[in-house]
């Protein structure tokens, strides 16, 4: 973490220097906004979090209900956001206060014995080297209290609105400024005035019932429902032998059980199938939770379950329902309209919470979105980016139905379908697929924020498109071994990070000296074109630099200026953009990821972690047309 | 992190339930007092946090200043109290937000023109292995404020009083009861009446000038100070390359420096040798920061230094001084008379600051004294074991003292006085003591809660009277890899670490199920004899294993019932107790810790993290024993 930079404040470094007029109670809600964001779950809250940095951006998030969630049905974090918490700060709380996911088991009905199950297979859930993050469980409600707690302590210091809903939004898509009328209205047992407001962009993160995606004229389109599940938390005394692992039993009559231990050491999720549905039918809301146990109890045999107690439970549908448009500009107008209304999460995409995906996708999506909207509010970008949110996400989303469709599918199997008598498919598929549930499939296609893969083979293991895979490098002005990726933080900037070749970086001459050399002179600079007078250099684009050398070996002194950047008020030192290889057995950042160690590579990563481009070391003029694709030129600061 | 054992809670899970009584804002100080702390420093807060897990012993710490600290003096912290920070669950945030020392840096004058410094050696700061926690260096505020935080989630709500300062104290050894009589008269600038009340136990943590070891007729011996020092924390641009190392520059005439740099990334602290002072003579208090700055400057010539922003400065004279004794029993009066009022921290010893002990020995004070109060006000321990508090604790401090004496000489020295050209005295003597100044040479000599080293040679990496050297696990019930000496919290519990012999150690007969038979229903069985009825098995001694098999070798339903307790209201079974060896290359805890494989061994640890004895695994007997030697039959719960 940096901090002091303009000086020393006692107390908690995270709590940010109120901005002016932030600092008192807020007065209620103001006539012009430029983002309004409706809905307060991860998705909202994502975003929320991501905006509350900028206190110059006039952000506000209504929720309907009364006061924030005290246990959210949405448990599984993975480790695409962990990665994420990361770059807001708050993943070593979630690390200390959750359920790792290690192991996975699978059961079986026992082959001697098909009334019996047994234990099938075992897995570790997350393969070796994926990321940096395990996959953990934590109740959303925790993650939400994460989020409340860094928009309370932003600058902007932002809280929700309690208990208001939307009533009514038109958009004007011809108006100057500001085009999106909106009406919130007190929700049910909520008092207060029905209030008029306009936003230059509202952010629908309302579920499953959106009435933004309503007002936009979209709608979820896919399968209805056919098959029912039952859910608890319970804290239960049991003789089966897993229930502190994530265990997928698939019992010979009595249906399946998925099993998800909390965070806590005790507590445990149950999931458990219910019925099969007819086209059109609604899953029996007669079920009690009795039910379900008895239900969890039968698949369980021989083993006991006895529930002490019910923490929360629930019955639903399988349903993967889609919106073809993830905001309010028609198919066809893309070329001539602007977006100013979106929708995220599961205002436009459900699906089944047993693959783990829905809070972990709904975050994505506005993880996408936030810095999009910093950047083009800030004026840092055209508005035109803000149509690649919906082109990027409405893929994520189509992957994660079909993903989800075809699992739902196999869970519900009965074993003998689909199982080769070792490995039933359900297994196969899990391990199959351990990448897509943790998040790492996402890849954006090419656009002018994602380059072409043209000069990929430079490093492969950072494929373009896809999340910043981190590795490890040791930091060269204090010899501290850490993450590459955790120098991406929630703060909208851009990152060049630049793989030095196998030369002494410091030298005469090196590559290194004029790619900076480029960065601080040429007139086509990104840095010098992008970057408004008086902000820190690397206030817009970050370049960090990573050598072969061991630490000890480059001499900081002769390290270029542009890597050792005079920042704040006083002008200080900034001597964290500097890295070397680890030098310890399996840690050097250029084996890990195929870095090519003759030439280096540059690596462009989006304020979202994802990568956007691979070039070789010395493309400067390309590097420079990448940024000129959607960048804006500055005209003083905002 | 365990939780929910008595049901789910929304919120924060380090957020306890308060006490009845403690969740209203508290009345005052009462008449009668378990224990009253004078003095919020480190060694005062480790108490109080430690004290206020347990809400049935009535606590109260007092400060004179009428709030809490903004800027502390004290900065680093050791490997050894970054682990007992971890056993009150904050090490993580510690790690978030300080700054790590990775590499110490040496510079002395350039041979070739010694109006110069040049970098003499480099060494990494803290040897592989040494711990699983980094040296780290954080304002001492912030460790303030991580104690005042657990005080109050804990459930007695514990607040300091300030503004009171201690006016009298007078002890009756006699008294049934309450032999400690405390006025507490308002402090300087404070309003409110004086007041007297009686107090069980008091503990002076009230720095160098203690009001109560004055009461207790104690005084600090030593030598007068001979080197005057001064400290500056600033914020700073020069061209130094190791300004983000720790670094120690001996002058050829402008005397030394020592560099620390701070928490943040910019901040830095510089020590900077003043005037030897002749006997008797006290610091010049003429010295401004000005003369500081300059006196820096010449040492780092021919480097730059620009100060933009002093946070904080103060100009000290080095003396190192002991008081005889850290309680109020006079030496010859231990056998017949029982102490009551205890000393910690500078109260007891004063040293230079630049060894980075103060705070960290005086935390390491109270971490030993805090489980021992417990343990008598709960009747579970007699209140001699109260004594070893000086006994221990005087014997570091002695340590300390001998070895900041030398310590400073050292960095004092000129040059030329002990260098032998290549490597000064003070970098040799910098690597020599690095297990010292890391906080893991402290060694508790044989005594009742500490047995002889009879069988040291079962388990040679866990040395008796140090501190349990934490290593890697596997958690058997959900393959969780952790550290084992993170089971280890501060709740004043002992522990038993039963290293299984090369068995499988759920096998009939095996040397683990005939122990926990023997800790289940043997009259002698220390579990049985002290742990109170309706108390869970584990609330006075935590019994966990440890196999050399890998977690997927050993069927967790076939463990002894012990290893798998019922605890709490529901009976759920606590699924934490047993362990696997790391079969990852280097990650064996047998091989890392030297266990003797084929006998196994078992290793008792204090509730401060002090390994207390080594036994063979079928010692039953003497492990019975040894817990007779302090540990107080059960009455009824108190």
């Amino acid at each position: 973490m940096q901090y002091y930079l303009n000086g020393f404040h006692p107390g908690d470094p995270e709590l940010r220097d109120a901005a002016p007029g932030r600092d008192t109670a807020k007065a209620g809600l103001p006539a012009e906004l430029d983002v309004l964001i409706i809905g307060s779950g991860p998705a909202g809250l994502t975003l929320a979090a991501q905006l509350s940095a900028f206190p110059d951006i006039r952000t506000r998030i209504v929720e309907r209900k009364s006061g924030p969630m005290d246990k959210g049905q949405a448990d599984g974090i993975s480790c695409r956001s962990m990665e994420m918490f990361n770059a807001f700060g708050f993943a070593h709380t979630i690390l200390q206060q959750g359920y790792w996911v290690n192991e996975t088991t699978f059961w079986k009905p026992d082959p001697k014995d098909p009334a019996r199950i047994a234990r099938n297979g075992r897995v570790q859930d997350v393969e070796d080297g994926l990321s940096e993050m395990p996959h953990m469980i934590l109740n959303q409600a925790r993650v939400h209290d994460m989020y409340l707690d860094i928009m309370r302590k932003s600058p902007s210091r932002l809280e929700p609105d309690y208990g208001l809903e939307l009533a009514g939004l038109t958009i004007d898509p011809e108006a100057a400024d500001y085009p999106v009328t909106v009406t919130l209205k007190p929700a049910e047992g909520a008092a207060g005035p029905t209030r008029t407001l306009r936003a230059r962009y509202v952010v629908g993160c309302d579920g499953a019932r959106s009435q933004v995606r309503r007002a936009i004229g979209r709608e979820l389109v896919g399968d209805s429902a056919n098959q029912a599940w039952g859910v608890m938390d319970v804290l239960a005394v049991t003789d089966f032998p897993d229930i502190r692992c994530k265990s997928l039993i698939q019992s010979a009559d009595a249906g399946s059980v998925l099993i998800i231990p909390r965070e806590g050491g005790y507590l445990v999720r149950i999931y458990i199938e219910l019925e099969k549905l007819s086209e059109g039918e609604r899953v029996n809301r007669d079920v009690t939770v009795d039910k379900l146990i008895s239900a969890a109890q039968r698949v369980f045999a021989p083993y006991s379950l006895e529930v002490k107690d019910v923490v929360w439970w629930s019955v639903y549908e399988i349903g993967q329902r889609l919106t073809d448009k993830f905001d309010d500009v028609p198919a066809d107008q893309v070329a001539t309209r602007l977006p100013h209304v979106f929708i995220a999460g599961d205002a436009c995409h459900t699906h089944s919470p047993k693959a783990g995906q829905g809070m972990n996708v709904s975050m994505g999506d506005t993880f996408n979105l936030g810095w999009k909207l910093v950047s083009v509010l800030q004026g840092r970008c055209a508005p035109e980016i803000l149509h690649s949110y919906s082109a990027e996400r409405q893929a994520v989303a189509q992957d994660l139905i079909d993903f989800d469709r075809e699992w739902a599918r196999i869970m519900s199997e009965r074993p003998e379908d689909g199982g080769d008598g070792n490995a039933p498919k359900f297994q196969r598929y899990f391990i199959e697929h351990g990448r897509y549930t943790a998040g790492m499939s996402v890849t954006y296609k090419p656009s002018t924020l994602t380059g072409a893969a043209r000069w990929q083979a430079l490093a492969p293991g950072f494929p373009i498109g896809a999340r910043l895979h981190s590795a490890p490098v040791v930091r060269l002005a204090d010899a501290k071994p850490m993450e590459l990726g955790h120098t991406v933080q929630a703060d909208a900037r851009w990152h060049v990070f630049a793989f030095c070749p196998d030369e002494d970086p410091t030298a005469d001459g090196s590559a290194l000296r004029k790619l900076c050399d480029f960065l601080e002179t040429a007139p086509n600079s990104p840095i010098r074109k992008y970057t408004p007078a008086g902000a820190d250099t690397d206030s817009r684009i970050d370049l960090r630099a990573v050598c072969q050398q061991p630490s000890r070996e480059v001499a900081l002194e002769a390290l270029p200026g542009l890597l050792m950047p005079r920042k704040g008020t006083f002008g200080l030192i900034d001597y964290e953009k500097m890295f070397c290889a680890d030098p310890n057995p399996g840690r050097d950042i250029f084996d890990l990821r195929g870095i090519d160690r003759k030439t280096g590579a540059l690596v462009v990563v989006r304020p979202d972690q994802y990568v956007a481009h691979v070039l070789p070391f010395d493309a400067h003029a390309e590097l420079a047309r990448f940024f000129d694709g959607f960048l804006l030129p500055v005209a003083g600061d905002r």
